[in-house]
């Protein structure tokens, strides 16, 4: 069998556009997507799962309503289920978040224009 | 509220032993888990789960009974369900693991001497 890691330089070297999850691989029915940020995206939650955001590269702050947090490269944060949070970021960052598969990246706010479509695979 | 990030390099810098896992985080009933490895672990399984390796510094192999992965630093690979494999590191690595809670380090290995404490913060 040809067994081969997952380099994130080289995946995240496939995709330029901001705020697009793209799927690098699959742990039971969990999802590790990776994307590009820059600027400020919606509140909103996942009234039914935590959520986890590792940042590759950049520095990255999660507002909530009631404090905030900044997550640096090499470091990590878990959003709770059902909290509300605004992912931004001043330049442009790299993430990856894991979820459970289907997770929408607004999430309770479907109609909103940053709404990505899920489960793309780079 | 008080928010804090996990940063990768000061768990690590927690603590020496080899093949030890610690939780740092959690995500729903997963767990995020650093450990340091050097030399080669044991032949064994997870026929309930997948499980994830990250390696934060150095690079790792993982012999599978048909192949092999190396896994460097910035790189992950997802272990299957059930395959049987063999971690191993010539020099000392650094690596984060991702599985549900209660997953034990030798899998269906429940005699070896390499079995570690479970569900061990840091």
């Amino acid at each position: 069998m040809n067994y081969k890691s997952i380099n994130f330089s080289e995946k995240l070297n496939l995709f330029n556009e901001h705020w697009q999850p793209k799927v690098i691989s699959e742990m039971n029915d969990y999802q590790f997507k990776i994307a590009k940020i820059e600027g400020e995206f919606i509140w909103h939650s996942h009234k039914d799962t935590d959520e986890t955001f590792i940042v590759l590269k950049g520095e990255i702050k999660i507002d909530f309503k009631d404090g905030k947090v900044v997550v640096k490269q090499g470091e990590m944060f878990v959003v709770p289920a059902g909290v509300e949070h605004r992912p931004s970021s001043y330049e442009e960052s790299h993430i990856m978040l894991i979820e459970p598969k289907g997770v929408v990246n607004t999430g309770e706010i479907v109609d909103s224009n940053l709404r990505a479509e899920n489960d793309v695979w780079i």
